[in-house]
């Protein structure tokens, strides 16, 4: 396995994943690099490259991968075969939305409990998530062996609920609020930038846009 | 301007615009493509060869680019400098959440009003927004002058609420639904993914990978 991976291929693993996962909820068996590619829009010379560098074993010549190995495979290279616990900091509207996503647990992402301000909230479950005061964070990340933090908060909160993450010992943010978060080599930051699809539907919504592309 | 560019330059173009936005709001008048690459995780190398692309004209030798210009420059090519018409599909806590969302009307996308198949949310008023049934898309749409769509509905009905706004004649989706949409070419999907930003973290959040990213 390899553990150096480019982000860039990080990011093509898990699109490939996803595509397998509704393949293989289809019962499709095999899936040559050509279709896979196809499906996540890249081109089948750059599946085979990625997954050459994940040294997966389940290609056969001729009829492709066999969608079930390859998918436990590539599952295996991310990490998604052991559990991860997640913490939501910030139960706002968002957060509460994001402890009933039905998905997580699908991939072994367990949501263990929230963190909130607001005195109103704390001491209660929040769509089945216990909501906890987020100065509590430290203790509770102990405590309940937290990996990952769901950042929720407002912009002008965001940068002392992350100190507070990375204090408590927490490694890994996703980061919902739009705003560069400041954090130490050691905790890693990926953004869901709600922001940036929009912007770039709206390149692309542009009427010569529309044309350059049809043309 | 041109409007060919490769989908992964636009994003870059996006993700330069929102450092850009941070810098002029603390006030950085130069920024060169060393920091600007620095900033958004790219070469000044890659920083130059987009901006080329795009036929930005605010770079003077030494000091850099006029941080102002250069972020109303690339506004411009997005597609962000005219307002965009916004509906949520799906008023769910999701679709609530985002019609609370503080960041759209900053960019010029004008959420409209919120569409439900619920009853007991039609022609209510949640989060600023008028709920309309979903069957009225089409109606709406053209009355509206809807441009974008944002899909927030539960999987199980996700292709059936696409295949309306598609009927509808709005050519925009932004996808929180995590399941590929099927669309004609004329369409544009943006996926919004919490999950690839998850499955990338847990990847970086292995100890292997730790310890091969600090060597």
């Amino acid at each position: 396995m390899q553990h150096d991976l480019p982000s860039v291929t990080v990011s093509r693993l898990v699109s490939y994943l996803r595509v397998l996962a509704d393949m293989e909820a289809e019962g499709v068996a095999y899936v040559t690099s050509e279709r896979l590619g196809g499906a996540s829009q890249v081109s089948a010379h750059q599946v085979r490259k990625d997954l050459l560098l994940t040294r997966v074993t389940s290609g056969t010549r001729g009829r492709g991968y066999t969608v079930a190995i390859l998918r436990r495979e590539l599952s295996s290279t991310l990490g998604l075969t052991r559990s991860w616990r997640v913490a939501i900091v910030g139960m706002g509207r968002l957060g509460q939305a994001l402890a009933d996503y039905p998905d997580f647990s699908g991939f072994n992402f367990s949501l263990i409990c929230g963190f909130d301000r607001d005195a109103s909230k704390v001491g209660k479950t929040l769509g089945t998530l216990p909501v906890f005061d987020t100065r509590e964070l430290a203790d509770r990340a102990r405590e309940q062996a937290l990996d990952i933090a769901f950042l929720t908060v407002p912009v002008a909160s965001a940068q002392a609920a992350t100190d507070l993450i990375v204090a408590a010992g927490i490694r890994g943010i996703l980061n919902f609020v739009p705003t560069v978060l400041t954090v130490p080599e050691a905790v890693r930051v990926e953004p869901v930038d709600f922001l940036a699809g929009l912007k770039r539907l709206a390149f692309y919504l542009q009427p010569h846009a529309a044309v350059a592309a049809a043309s």
